[in-house]
């Protein structure tokens, strides 16, 4: 059974979605930043993975794969048919790959990550609130009424959907259609037990400092 | 002919090496970010791409491909058997993915692109740098005496050299292993040509401002 490490609401979060939307098994082994355990095998988390980053996917052979983008398309390809992704040699699958990288370095990497380090002050907060404002609209225009790549829920949704309940939660606030786009996948059964999974747990969890 | 749109030594360069190793034809289209304009068919660049960002591919067909990951991956595509990627649904591509996703999001979204922009000021470049020696640290540790996948030169090389490049132009001093990483690519004929391209280039550029 693959194991996935992860943090209740950070990025491995689109993980889970992906794999409880494609139906497929696995194990979540939650890890604590601040004391960088794994909390269910007891592993310190720079044992798991010298990036003592989430997500961290076990592969059935025992290796890992870290790396939302990879571990995305790699869920993805377990659940061929479920619209997770277009298959590795359909030509959607580059739009799908764009989308993911866009997600993975202007909104989390760009945006996301420094704004909730300790370490980042009220100056360079204000910088990124604006720079993430020309992403925000970027993705205003671009979002039909559907899904990014197609009528069916991807893991690019997956996700942007994370991302944006996070930038939700820096106060920003998103246009009608990117709330309707956070709407449309909070609808979708699976998707919605996966968030509702990871906020109930984040209640009790060790907050990091 | 596929279309480049590029700023010299940006890193739209990963992608004229990968063109250019896998004996893909391209026109190049230089754009200048001070005036927003491509100098070459005179477009502005917001007409190219709403993203402003280079690297822009344009497809045979017209459509519009950006983002590293994605373009790196469709032109190690047109050359099967370069070695510039493992086949689409080779298991070994997730780890093309991963790296390409680590080198995307880790060294370039979260050190170059904000260290380079005119409002970052000298504290947040301490933290830039600070954050990026664990980077530097983590890549130090994961290379080998080869290329990041294999024996041969993958477009996952060619991103995270333009990266380690940029990387020493900041004055960060890199481990004698990366150091002997970028020797290794610059000692292919064809990554070194693109690099001598765009450095020559740069000389007369208009400078960003
Ligand atoms: N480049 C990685 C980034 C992963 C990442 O930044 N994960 C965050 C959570 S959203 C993390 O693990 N942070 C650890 C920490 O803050 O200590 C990817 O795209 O997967
Ligand atoms: N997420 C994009 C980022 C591309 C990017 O940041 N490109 C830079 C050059 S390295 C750029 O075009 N900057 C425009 C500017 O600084 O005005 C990707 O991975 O391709």
């Amino acid at each position: 059974m693959l194991k996935l490490y992860y943090r209740p609401m950070a990025c491995s979060l689109a993980a889970r979605m992906a794999l409880m939307q494609g139906g497929i098994d696995a194990e979540y082994l939650p890890v604590d930043f601040t004391t960088q355990t794994s909390l269910k095998d007891g592993l310190s988390f720079a044992d798991v993975t010298a990036k003592k980053r989430v997500p961290v996917l076990i592969l059935p052979d025992g290796s890992k794969l870290t790396e939302n983008a990879a571990v995305l398309q790699y869920i993805a390809d377990l659940a061929p048919g479920s619209g997770l992704a277009p298959a590795a040699d359909d030509p959607g699958r580059y739009r799908l790959q764009e989308w993911l990288s866009f997600v993975g370095t202007e909104v989390h990497k760009a945006f996301l990550f420094p704004y909730f380090r300790p370490e980042t002050d009220d100056d360079t907060k204000a910088i990124l609130r604006d720079r993430v404002g020309e992403t925000v609209a970027y993705m205003s225009k671009q979002i039909g009424d559907a899904f990014l790549l197609d009528e069916k829920f991807s893991v690019a949704d997956a996700y942007l959907l994370w991302a944006l309940l996070l930038v939700r939660f820096t106060g920003i606030e998103l246009p009608d259609n990117l709330t309707d786009f956070l709407k449309r996948c909070m609808a979708i059964e699976a998707v919605a037990a996966a968030v509702a999974i990871e906020r109930e747990e984040m209640q009790s969890f060790p907050p990091r400092t």
